[in-house]
This record gives C-alpha cells, sequence and structure tokens, in this order.
C-alpha cells in the first residue's frame, strides 16, 4: 500500500491551492497510508514552549499534499473514504493562543482588552484514552481522532489552511472521521487533495481555538464521481446525509449547510424541496464544528432513515 | 394538584413582562399542572387555512402566565423541574411562513426576491409517532415534547413571546424537556413565569421556522434558590450542566452560552477559568437551538461526568 | 407653548412601551417645548464618579414621555418635525463604559478577557465648541446637537430606551437633529412619543459607546398621516429621503434601511424598484449610527435631486 | 512615463497572490500609468447580454498586475498615491447579477426563493456626468473615479479579485481616488502591486453589488516605508485618516477599522490610546464601502484637524 508522507518543511502546505507541485499520485478506487504532522508541525514538546515562536502565520496547520488523482477532472466530485486514523505519538497538545479563540478578541473582532495569556498542555493519551490535565481529577476522554483540515484545490485561489470553505479546508469537523466519506468538488486536474490537523478529541464548536492535536497515519480510499459537482462539502455514513457550510457570520454557515442539503433531498432522493426544507426542521441534526476559524464551520445532518422507501 | 390553564383571549400572554396581571399562584416546592396553546392559538386546523389570517403580528405564541411564585425575589433563580409535558390534540401543526425561516428573507434579513409561499401540514400523532406526510413513504417521528418558550419577566421591558434572551423566552430549545430543569433569573417579586409553544419534536435549530406545534399540559416543580442569580437561561440533567445563549449574529449566541458555562464550571465546581475553557474545547457539545427566531439561541453543554471527583 | 418637562425620577421613562401614563398631551399641527436629561440622569458631574453607582441597568437612558399625540391611531405615521434643540448645561458628559463599546468585549460579544478600565470626562461647551479634553491640544469641536433617542410605543412591547429598533428608540442617529423630521409608526392610540439622550457631537458609529451626553430643551412639532404605516423610522429633510435600520449583525441593519428606502423609491416616487435598487447602488449615502447598542443603527440616505422631475 | 498595459486575456489576474510573474516593474518614487478593464473585462456593450455567459467564476473582476516594485521587501509598506484616473470609454455598465447583491440571497447568505433578475444597464458619460438611464428624468451622476480594487500580494495565499482583506483588494472604497494614499502591506520581494475595477460613480455599501464600471487608465506614484508594516490598509489625504476594515459580520469590518485607526492615533500621533477611543467616538467618520462582497468594507476616517498640535 502506498504510503504518503509530509514532505520535508520547505515543501509543507500551508495553503490548499493550485500552484504547488503533487507529492504523490493515486488513483480512483485505491487505498493508500498518508501521514501528518500536527497543526503546529510537531513543535510543541513542552508546556514551556514560547508560542510566538512556534506559532509564525501564515506558516501554521501544515497539511500533506497536494496528493493527486488520477484522472479527476474539473467538473468531477472526488469521494474520500475515510477508513482508519492511528495516532502516531503518545500525547496530544492543546493550547490558548493570544488573539485566537472563542471568546476572546481576535485579529477579526478585535477589541483594545489586554490578550488572554498563553497556555500550553501536553495531554498523554494512555489506554484509557487522553488525560486533559493531571492535576484535574476526572476521567479520560475517548480518543476518537479525526482530520481537522482535508480540501481539493480552488481553480486558482490558494486558501490557507487554517481556513475552511467551498474547497473543505479547516472544517474541523468531528464527522471527517473513520467511516465516513467525504465529499469534495474537483477545481483543477488531479484534484489536488489536501489532508492534515488530526484531532485526538474535540467539542463541539472547538471553542478554545485548539483541539487535542496529534500527528496522524490514517488509511483512505478514493474515489471520482464524474460530470457531479458539489457547491459545499458533503459527508455521508450509514447514518447521515451531512452538508457542510462555512461562512461568517455563523448564521450564513448554517444557511449553506441546510440550503445544500435540502437541495440534496431534493436532486437526489425524490423529495419536493419546500417539502424537504420543512422535514429538515422537525429530524435535522446540526454541529457546530469550529467558532474559531477564519471561517465558523457548522454541520447539517439529515437522517437516512427519514429517506423515503424506494 | 394546582392545574394552571390557558386564561381567556383577551388575557392570553403575548409579551413576557412584569406587566400582566400574574393568572396563577404556586409555592417554592410545589407541583402543579400547566395547560398551554399552541404557537398559532390552536386556530390551525386545516391545510386550508389562510396563514395571514391566523398570524397576526404581534399577537402569537401565547404563553400561559404570568405565574407568581411566592416568595421570589429579585436576585434569585427560579428553578422550574420539568416532570412530564402530554400533548393533547392527537396531531401536530407546522407551516412555512412567509418571510420567516432560515432558508429565506426576513423581516431582519430583508431581500428582494419573491416570498416563498405558504405551506401547512397537519401531523396525526399515532402511537407509532408523528406522521410527517401521508404522501411520503418515510418512518413516524419519535415523539419528544418540549417547551419552545419558557421565561421569567423582565425588570421593566415587555419581550415579544418570540424573543428569547437572557429571561430564557422562545428559546426553541429541545433540552427544556421532561427530566430537565430550567434555571431562570427573577427580576421582579414573584419571578412570573410564562410558559407556552409546546413541540412535539424538532429538528435542530427549527430550520423551517416551525416544529411540531402541539398544545400540551405539563407538569412542574418550581424552586427557588435565594441570592444567586443566572445572567442567562441555565439547564441540567443528570448527563449535562448546559447554559444557554440568545443573540445575532449566532456566535454572540454561542459566546455567551460557553462564557456563562465556563463561569458555572469555575464558580461552581472548581476549575479554574482558562483551564475550563480549554477542557470545553474538547468535551463540550453544543445544540443549535434555533437559527430564525427574533435572536438565536446556542445551548453549550458540559458532560457532567468530566466535573472533577470530590 | 407648551413646555414637557422630564417626569419625578420614580416616573422616568426607562422603556419604550405602553404601559406608562402619558405626561403630557398634544394636538397634531402643534410647536411644543420638551426637556430631556442626559443619558446619566444628569448625574455624572465630576470624572471621579463611580461608574457602577450611576450605570445601574436596566435604569439608564430615561427619556421624557410618554407624550400623547390626540387622534394618533394605530396605522397611521407619527411624523416629529425637529425644530430647535438647545442645550441645558455648559458641559457634556463622556466615559468609557466596562463590557460597553466597539472595541471591547460586552455582554453580547462576551469574552474572558480582562474589562477596560472605566474612564469619565466633562466636556466644557464655549463659544468655540466642544473641549474634548484640555490636556489635548486640538480644535474645540463643533456643536451639532440631535436626539440620540427617539421613538413611539409598539402595541405591546415594552423595548428598553437602551435599543433601537422599528419603533425608533435608541438609534443615535445625528439625522434626528434640528431642520429634519422623523417618520414613527403609530401602534398606540395616541402614539406614546419617547423622546431622550441629547447628544451635543457625535462621531459616525459612536464607537466607544457614549457621545458627548447633555440635558436639552428642544421644540418639536408633530403631524400625523392618517392611516399610512411606515415599517422602519424614516427621516427627511431637504436634501435626502433617510431610511434607519436597527439590526445585529450591522448588515442586516443596512439590509433593512436599504429595503425600505428602495421600498419608499418605489411607491411614493415612481421609480421600478429593480431601478431604484440598481440608482441606489450609484448615488446612496449610508451613515452607520451606531456599533454599540442592543441593536446597530444605519441610515440609509437617497439624495433628493435623483428624484424624478414629475 | 512608463504605461502598463493590462496583459493578454490569459494572463489577466483574477486572483491578488504571489504566484504570478510581474508584468512590469517600477520604482520607488516612480510615476507611471496603468490601464484597467473594467471588472466584466470590457465584455458588456449591450443590455441585452446574457450575464451568465460573461460571469463566469472565479475569472472576474480582472486586474493589472503584479506590479513589481524595486526594493520593496516583506515588513516594508508600499505607498501608491493615486495622482489621476481617467475612464477611457464613454459609458459606463452597471447591472443586477443574480443571488449578488445588498438585497437578495447570495451564495452565502443562501435563500430557496427565486432570484432576481438580472437587468443590464448602459450609462452614457458626457460632460454633465453620468447617465444613469435616459428612461428616468434625473439629474447625470457626477464622475467621481476611483479604483474599487487596489491590493499586494500576501505571502502565500492567492486571493479572489472579488475579496477584499487585509491586503487590500476589492474594497470598493470611494477613497482609494486621486489626491489619496493607499498604504497596504509588503509580504513579497517587490510587494506585487494589482489594481483594477475603475468606477465612474458609486453610492457607499455599492448596495445592488455593482457600481457604474469603466475601464480606466490612471497615473499613479508608488513609494516605499522601509520595516513599517500596516496590519490593514490605511488611505490618507489632506484632511483624514482612514483605516479600512473587511470583514464578515459588517461590525467585524468596522472594529478591524476603528482598532486600527485607534492604534495609528497612538503609534503616530501622541494620543493615549483610550483617549484616541474616546475621541473618536465624537469626530469619527464612517463609509460603508461595500456591502456586498466576499466581506465587507468599512472605512474609518480621523479627521486630521483633531491632530494634536506639535
Amino acid at each position: 500500500m502506498q504510503h504518503i508522507r509530509p514532505p520535508a518543511k520547505a515543501r509543507l502546505a500551508y495553503v490548499i491551492g493550485p500552484y504547488q507541485d503533487p507529492i504523490a499520485r493515486v488513483k480512483p478506487g485505491e487505498t493508500f497510508k498518508v501521514s501528518t504532522l500536527d497543526a503546529f508541525e510537531n513543535r510543541i514538546d513542552s508546556t514551556d514552549v514560547d508560542l510566538r515562536e512556534v506559532i509564525t502565520l501564515p506558516y501554521v496547520n501544515p497539511c500533506t499534499g497536494p496528493i493527486y488523482v488520477e484522472g479527476a477532472e474539473p467538473g468531477d466530485t472526488l469521494s474520500v473514504r475515510v477508513d482508519d486514523i492511528r495516532i502516531t505519538r503518545d500525547y496530544a497538545v492543546s493550547c490558548l493562543i493570544p488573539e485566537f479563540g472563542g471568546l476572546c478578541g481576535t485579529v477579526f473582532t478585535r477589541v483594545l482588552n489586554e490578550p488572554l495569556p498563553q497556555r500550553v498542555l501536553l495531554h498523554p493519551i494512555t489506554g484509557r484514552g487522553l488525560v486533559h490535565d493531571r492535576g484535574l481529577k476526572i476521567p479520560a476522554i475517548p480518543v476518537e481522532p479525526f482530520y481537522g483540515t482535508i480540501g481539493t484545490a480552488p481553480a486558482i485561489e490558494a486558501i490557507s489552511t487554517l481556513s475552511p470553505g467551498f474547497h473543505g479546508g479547516n472544517m474541523d469537523a468531528a464527522d471527517v472521521c473513520p467511516g465516513n466519506t467525504v465529499h469534495l468538488p474537483v477545481n483543477v486536474p488531479g484534484a489536488h487533495l489536501f489532508i492534515g490537523d488530526g484531532h485526538a478529541a474535540q467539542g463541539d464548536a472547538e471553542v478554545c481555538g485548539v483541539a487535542a492535536e496529534v500527528p496522524t497515519t490514517g488509511t483512505l480510499t478514493v474515489s471520482v464521481i464524474r460530470k457531479r459537482t458539489v457547491r459545499t462539502p458533503r459527508i455521508e455514513n450509514a447514518e447521515f446525509l451531512m452538508s457542510v457550510g462555512s461562512a461568517r457570520p455563523m448564521e450564513d454557515a448554517a444557511r449553506i449547510a441546510f440550503h445544500d442539503l435540502v437541495t440534496w433531498l431534493a436532486d437526489d432522493h425524490g423529495f419536493e424541496r419546500m417539502s424537504a426544507y420543512q422535514l429538515c426542521s422537525q429530524v435535522a441534526r446540526v454541529r457546530v464544528a469550529n467558532m474559531v476559524d477564519i471561517l465558523y464551520s457548522v454541520v447539517a445532518k439529515f437522517p437516512k432513515r427519514y429517506l423515503p422507501r424506494p
């Protein structure tokens, strides 16, 4: 099985775009391994690290990619099934980054208040789960790994790996996990897939701006749906159809997600649009994936059990 | 057991405020029954009804109240345990209301586009659950009743029963359900509690603007926490501490909810504030309660299993 | 000429609603005087005052009213021409209020950062204008008085005098000034007009949350337009048609303002709606009135010189 | 004088980024001419054109650039003085683009309503000004040309020419006009300046999404400020210091603009930060530049007459 590793530092991907040369090539139907660094380039190994030295924008959240998918052409959809994600370090990292997060002033929501202090934790990963803080007498947190960042190159834009968007990217959606398939737009020949930002665990909304950050080795299988495109990322598993909206303000992220979900139900599952809209109001589930990134991400979910029987 | 019924039409409560005379009095610790009309005053009994005749703003979403709680004083907290909610009609109602909802132009997000058409459904409630639409071959939806609206009077404001806020109100949070306790601020002597807007089922976000609307008879138990106040509604059950934020844009609702949750963890459960913030980023859950009302409501939830062992 | 003065403290208006007894009555066409306290009840007379003692929510920004306008009936429009505003103190007050303002965390945009310090300035008003700070060598600021708050009672809601809305209220729009006429909805018999929050000068957006606050005596003339209603406040002078939108996020305030302006141009001035929309994109002016209040206010302005010649 | 012309179609710039080869080089202090196509590539020459054929995203709003500025290095500031803008066609173009604009559903604020119709106008430019619509009896609109788009390359991102941001870009701020100087960050050697989107006239907010679009030939003078950077674009003329914020929601654009303005006043003009904040609340002016682009742009302005005398 092909194993795609992060390139040397000079070629790490900090943007998702069409301008980098592919680091590997895969075929539709191929199952392959891919390794990722954590969002801090695996550089935080102590609680004493100075985050200003580690986090030197825009060189944050390096992704592994671009991976060229043979035969994928603009107008197609790239489907990425996540078969497995293995964490390749015995601890996760989290931190409070000044002027970044859901409960502080930020580069966008600027305030004159003094910034919050930085704070770094290393979380041992044990057989029982993730240890948040040995000083706190609380149970270990179950390890439920997923990719914070997965996306395909836009046609001409190169988007920071810190941002989610119509191309996928840094959605921080825990639904990008083993067992689920992510559908992404193909805008350039070969799709140019990027993956990174492994999380061992994350709360909804990722409120402090950081999850339990880990390097990973995952197993993925790609396929190409010809001549069908998606307007925004979709995720699917046995239980749910899911559409992801990324925007600010957060209600626009929710609008994008629900609009796409209703469209999906109408286009592929026989619902009349207004009927799908009204039904979603009774059975849909929503995940706030992040409230901290350059755009916020919201996942609207339709339980497949309510799909009409053929 | 005292049974508080909706008053005659002339005295129905369409605002939550201090200006109405109480319709009933209860004592701290008292368990009582309360009946509520549906959000449309039980006036929709056919799919042919003209919504413009039924929905005559601001006379929508009538609540039962104010209920005077003996001894509650400004600066206290009113805790309302929902023991039971029984649906008192064999069908629920839902509809699409032009210029209201999550995927259309509204009175706030104004557009020049033509409004969506109105659409009314009656949903039979059977032993198997709620029938969304007999024309669709889909399973019945489980009946999981809750109150869309519960709140206490502000000191001097009278707030539309269509709006949520720091006083509770129209949060449309499915967590206001049997088994859960809602903590609300007391701003006037007697607290002046209002209840209404029963829902037989609702998706997260209530995307079309309406859930499965029903009249109800519920059983509640009230208690008063002296000289402690809540800045925004809190909900509690065996599993979660929950704080509700209501605001626009939606990220501010999430900020209010998480800020209160972190404060709660710090004030009552021994966490250092920055530690609670960082832990929430790994274990919190979020419900988008509504994306359609005058303010959006978001519930931030902390799993009690992660509270420190004493 | 009738002179309406602020009532005694017990009857000061801190909400705009239908529940207070009128303090005075005027007739359509009548010109009268009205005096107002400043937003802090004239209680700040030193830079050493502790704002926590002065600002005891919700008892802030007292208005003079309700003023009953004879014959005004629901469905009418109340037009208030501002003839004159005289400042009745030789200094204005401004301050930084912790957790309030445009560049800090607030009760809605909550942050865990430490609040900004309080800061109080008294600004002498001289023949040359307003002296911002004797310690700064800068020119005096021209005195251009206006009312921060003017509104009519909603039908059943009682809205904090700190909030703007469809009823007018705390718009903080410098266009509510001598020479201009404000059109407000009539929702209750007599309209119930409230006025307050005099400003000697204010920058667009009122960024720190407070302008140069002064008590005033103004001269107003009211008239009633029968059986015509306004959906949001309108302001008119020789130069502009102006519509005011108040909402969060700020783009919704702008949407309300422009939607109303386009509607006004179409309904009363012979434009086709899409044509008015496209023309506004070339000639409209916008004032951000406030970015600090419970809702933000935006004024969209159409220069009358572009009205079609009859 | 050097005259930089738009390149052939294959090399037109639809993103602002570091990946294109410079089309010209200028020296600090050099005055040069630059020509720009209109936002629609000069392709609209009739009111009958089908916008779906003209507007093929992402190939819209072509800029002239990148222009390499000798000696400009990351960490410097590029100052661009606009000496003159000449319109090089005898008509301007405007249109309504379905799902784009300030009063309709868009790709972000998605709605299920039917889109607005397209509508195209050609506006003759005469000695008297711009003729909006010969069918309307209204005066000509004064021609006040400016650049809707001006920006420098980010370090690694390539941003759509439709988006404004910290790099400048599609701000649609009428303050980028003859007589004014724009300060932009330098993120790559040579700065890589892009210019386009000439407007013959535009209302604040550009509410329908399009101004009076024209091709231009302008005269610019560039200079480099060594080892000083700007966090967001600044504009300066004899009358005002101006900071531009671009973000969603609009209040965040205003926060960025005012935060930068207060910082500028504190860093360069001797104000204490809180004092600058409080003074801005009395004398600042605000322009809503656009409420329609990928990010909204707001300009906060400080009148130089209130700068302290030395």
